[in-house]
């Protein structure tokens, strides 16, 4: 990525994360609990690896800083809201080195703070003045909602004594979609609703390329805590039939590079950094392969 | 109201109950733990008290049947995961005499299938095509979500010994907003967004109202089960300086007769069924008082 995009990212994402953090508490009294939650959870931000994807696709796709900004806020705001509820049901005591929202405030106010992140992630993308795709934005940040949610169901039952697809599907479905979300909306905004597709199939085959990535790192490092479902070890215990070698390094690369070549197809280069991603994992998988 | 509109609406109803339904299991898959939670929910509707408020107003705004149903499905949405989540929260067992859906599914599905509904009401409303007010619409929605879950946050920690004023602002935060939104959501659609305060006001004394009434029931029915916070009985407990008689029911008919007042200014007469539910409970205030 050049240079001078990539500052203009850097530039926007801080701005993006500010205009997350600071809808989310516009509307709620300073002082009460629900805003100090809220308040607390946003004021330790991650990466922004959603944001970054979404806004490197809307400067690509030449939509306006402040409009990027909303599309990024909203999907961060979306990806917050999976977080603070995820840490709830998997009863993880941390987050980004601090206490879970649940577990410094409780689990009702971590069920509280999740629905407004929620809400607050369509009244972003609705603040956006003066589009005639407004109702598209919508619809697909709901599908991309719905599909969320029911691979997070789908994870609290899922173990380790499902198959290998079973355990991709909940993968596809829990991780994919914020992924596909942030190339999704910049192209609806910018009129490629022809588009929304091929991106929603990037995204997922990224989410399931990176989770397998994710779980691998888990099981070198000691980090399987044993009461996570991991899909590296899945892969590693089951085996997968086509698959040479069958290992989970195998998959995660197959995926990645599936994604790569998917991410190719958008247009504008609006999935560029995706791509740089999946070169960064893909070069790492082969390095660790060494 | 005439016979013909109120067949009008018992119509629209049957028509929004199955819309809002409907569309909230769109997207997912039949058989899974998410999708029999939600429809499980939605096989017991109440009475559909708020989606006949928006019916109403929306017909009387000239708004066709179609939106007029897609707005009440979307208010019906947001007040069933409101519902979900209270049952979790309260620890209620009991929904409309079957079992809560998280004494059923688990609290961790009560989570989910509240995100889904919430989520839903938004997809509901953005499906509205071809109208100016979106953006005013999806911003109302989410003032009217915040507003209901710092009431929700703040009824976690309430109890008889707070003052009767801070008892009457959680009412209003929790109970009113739902009442609001169904006036509000057909007013913007209609145009006259002049009038979103004044529906917000007089849904918010509606709430009120209607929340002190639910508690003298509680009181006299011998339903009031101990862990539950009533308003009634705080009034009763601590008094009221200007109302005389010090009351409940004095307390009750005072924001019932403030909402009476404040509906009728509303255009168009869209707010005649609010009207008309102000009457009959004043009716039956003070009958039980004679």
């Amino acid at each position: 990525m050049e240079p001078k995009i990539e500052s203009k990212i850097k530039k926007l994402l801080i701005e993006s994360q500010i205009l997350s953090h600071q809808s989310a508490l516009s509307g709620l009294s300073p002082g009460t609990r629900l805003y100090d939650a809220i308040d607390y959870h946003l004021s330790y931000p991650g990466s922004g690896a959603r944001m970054s994807l979404s806004l490197a696709a809307s400067l690509a796709l030449d939509i306006s800083p402040e409009r990027a900004a909303h599309l990024a806020a909203a999907v961060e705001s979306l990806h917050n809201a999976s977080l603070i509820q995820d840490d709830l049901q998997d009863r993880d005591a941390l987050r980004r080195g601090k206490p879970a929202v649940w577990k410094k405030f409780g689990p009702d106010l971590a069920i509280n703070a999740t629905d407004l992140l929620l809400s607050n992630a369509y009244a972003l993308v609705a603040s956006i003045g003066g589009v005639t795709s407004g109702q598209q934005l919508i619809s697909t940040m709901h599908q991309a909602v719905v599909k969320t949610l029911q691979g997070q169901t789908k994870d609290l039952s899922h173990n380790q004594s499902e198959s290998v697809t079973e355990g991709i599907a909940v993968a596809a479905d829990k991780s994919g979609p914020l992924f596909s979300l942030s190339l999704q909306l910049p192209l609806i905004l910018a009129g490629y609703e022809n588009c929304v597709d091929l991106a929603g199939e990037t995204g997922s085959l990224f989410g399931v390329g990176y989770q397998i990535f994710d779980d691998i790192q888990d099981l070198s490092k000691d980090r399987f805590a044993g009461n996570h479902f991991n899909l590296a070890q899945l892969v590693n215990e089951k085996g997968l039939s086509g698959i040479p070698g069958n290992r989970a390094e195998d998959l995660a690369h197959s995926y990645l590079a599936q994604a790569l070549k998917s991410a190719s197809k958008l247009p504008n280069g609006c999935a560029n950094l995706l791509c740089e991603n999946c070169v960064t994992l893909l070069a790492m998988l082969e390095k660790e392969a060494a």
